[in-house]
């Protein structure tokens, strides 16, 4: 690697206004646990667990020590029809144990936007196998946030997301429903017609839209009536998936069984780009059985790659051994007590807590979150604003609970600093 | 990590016939250089360099050292908005002075199929934003191979790629050209109306189509075409990037300037998933200047990842000081020689080679393919059936002379068992 400092000249960030990102550009050079490093010296708290991935938190010696093993063995090879290996091998079985979905096949990605995309093929796939040609339509929630390529960003309920292509739609075939009134989805379904519909997809957590939990009786609503309409129901799992919501996946706190799940970020905290799709034996059985099996023809390069998959089972280790689940099922609690206060703050229109160990502290209209973030950040704590000028919070597992309050008292100080 | 052997019951392999896949498991245990070691022992030689991309061989030291000491350091953190990393920065810089695009900006992602959709999506962005709003088409080359996320699957040339899922396109603003026939392109744009057409998108080889060069005039023409009727030139170098052609992109060797240049594989070599966008100043100026310049809302979460982009600086080192790219146009020679003699064979249809350190075999029509890429690997030369029931050769750069010939060898003697 060059030696000399990059200028960093040609970098076009993502979701970035250019000539405000490079006039303020943080640059991150270490990392260790719930903290980072910057550039110039500085201690920052992640409270963000970078995109809601870090959940084991930075810099653990153990998974660097398991990728440079495996990339010594065999960095990685394809896995296209007969070809495996181990990890991928090992990696697949383990999901499928985890999963909320019994008998799961696992089709392995290198992101959640990949598994996004692919599950939304493999919805409309199913159905065209079925003999229900007219079964196209994707629905996702209002607020949803699926990814960027270009399935998800036709089925993104962030408007914004979508907009700026010159079609309503990438894909033409999706609408969005209601975010959390079971009853307003039910209308909308009513109205398209279950006959034309290939799949529900929903977030049982919406993350980047806002941090909001699910309604009571949402979930089990949603998948009542898409049992009962032979409509696909896909939870995206990218967020939630792995402990955030003290469950190993959130199914399993708000007891659904989707009929895939998207998975990404947790399954590695990041330490690699992998992702994954569990698929329920309603859709995979036919590909496996006979001579004769269909083909579904989708794959990407890395599908499990071998590093990546060596790195995600090490991660998994991780998790098992430190008890990293329960003990975000303890934060969550710590968490939503420590931004309890902030529900009377001048500045504060809602704070959405409890449902998982993250929380979204949404702030007034016309209050400039982004410069509340960066006061934050001045002050040694990482937050970011997510949609509707909300502060996301959802930091590493392995956060103390005097690091759950820094956080909480951070901003509550910055928001008094604007104040004033 | 599980010690016990895993049963990979679970895994869904990508583009296969599962039964078969699962009767037929190869599962690879290890590699160094041009080789492989197999979970029974055996030593096998990667004619394909894994899916195009294992360029610099496999099981280098050097790279498992990066990424071990990366990992330890900063495993990763987002690049969204202000944020960065210092191997991102190096990348993108380096990214942009080895490629055929002058004052390039840009964008990383984890591979090549998101590069494609962001590429697609960020055409499209550009003519709303010249307010040329129906400028939405994007063109590709019958036989194209661009990924297969929503947009890759949309363009893609290989119509079984495309079938399936209930409607002619998943994104319908979408049309296929002639390989290599300019006059015919030139045809087709003046039929669909260049004003509404936002790009075209071209492999300048390619790959899982055939192994397909360019015919003469072709790629320049299409550039000629683009210049003069206000279209995006995309050139899709995720197989031919970093050095299969003996120049560092193809683009170089045919003396093409794309507007933008989707990238992966060889970028890492596959050490990491990785890929990214060449983006020229046309597209990207009025992203980074101004108080108000507009946000290309797009991103990944791993867009940037420090390792994968440490590991990716190593594998440039590596082809630089070996001067892989060099042995690559050396090995063109080579491997086009050894093929010649398989131009009279009976069971040939058509040699491909020429374009680069790669080749293409094209058996007759009912010849079982899958059977003598079956009967290669009993011999211990790992090649692959593509599209049109052509066998795959595309070794890494480190594959040696004599190891090319038996290549040529394995695979001539694989048809003669075949035929008597």
């Amino acid at each position: 690697m060059a030696t000399t400092k990059p200028t960093g000249d040609a970098l076009w960030n993502p979701q970035a206004q250019m000539p405000t990102a490079r006039a303020k550009r943080l640059v991150l050079t270490g990392g260790e646990g719930a903290w980072l490093t910057s550039s110039t010296g500085r201690r920052l708290l992640d409270a963000t667990a970078s995109l809601w991935h870090a959940n084991i938190g930075h810099g653990r010696a153990r998974l660097a020590d398991v990728a440079y093993h495996q990339m010594r063995k065999l960095e990685t090879y394809h896995t296209f029809g007969r070809f495996a290996n181990e990890p991928a091998l090992h990696l697949a079985d383990r999901l499928a144990e985890i999963g909320p979905v019994p008998d799961a096949k696992v089709m392995l990605t290198s992101g959640g936007s990949d598994s996004v995309d692919l599950a939304c093929k493999l919805a409309r796939r199913h159905w065209q196998l079925e003999g229900r040609p007219e079964k196209t339509m994707i629905l996702s929630r209002v607020g949803a946030y699926h990814g960027l390529h270009a399935y998800g960003t036709s089925v993104a309920g962030l408007q914004y997301n979508r907009d700026g292509y010159g079609t309503s739609s990438l894909v033409p075939e999706t609408a969005r429903v209601a975010t959390n009134d079971i009853a307003a989805v039910r209308r909308s379904v009513a109205e398209i017609g279950p006959e034309n519909i290939a799949a529900i997809i929903a977030e049982p957590v919406i993350g980047t839209g806002g941090v909001i939990g699910p309604a009571e009786g949402y979930l089990e609503g949603l998948q009542e009536l898409c049992r009962s309409h032979d409509i696909l129901f896909i939870a995206d799992e990218v967020i939630t998936g792995f402990g955030r919501t003290g469950k190993m996946f959130a199914s399993h706190r708000w007891d659904i069984q989707p009929d895939m799940v998207t998975m990404a970020k947790g399954i590695t905290s990041g330490y690699a780009p992998l992702g994954g799709v569990l698929v329920s034996p309603r859709i995979s059985e036919r590909f496996f059985e006979g001579a004769d099996a269909p083909i579904f023809r989708h794959g990407l390069t890395y599908s499990g790659h071998a590093t990546a998959c060596a790195v995600a089972l090490a991660n998994l280790d991780v998790i098992d051994e430190e008890g990293l689940v329960e003990q975000a099922g303890r934060l969550e609690t710590v968490l939503a007590k420590a931004v309890e206060p902030l529900r009377d703050h001048e500045l504060v229109e809602e704070v959405r807590s409890g449902a998982g160990f993250m929380a979204g502290v949404h702030l007034h209209e016309g209050i400039n979150g982004d410069a509340i973030a960066e006061a934050c950040t001045d002050a040694g704590v990482l937050v970011r604003v997510i949609h509707d000028n909300t502060l996301q919070i959802c930091p590493p597992f392995v956060t103390t609970e005097d690091e759950v309050e820094l956080i909480a008292d951070t901003i509550t100080q910055a928001l008094d600093a604007y104040q004033h």
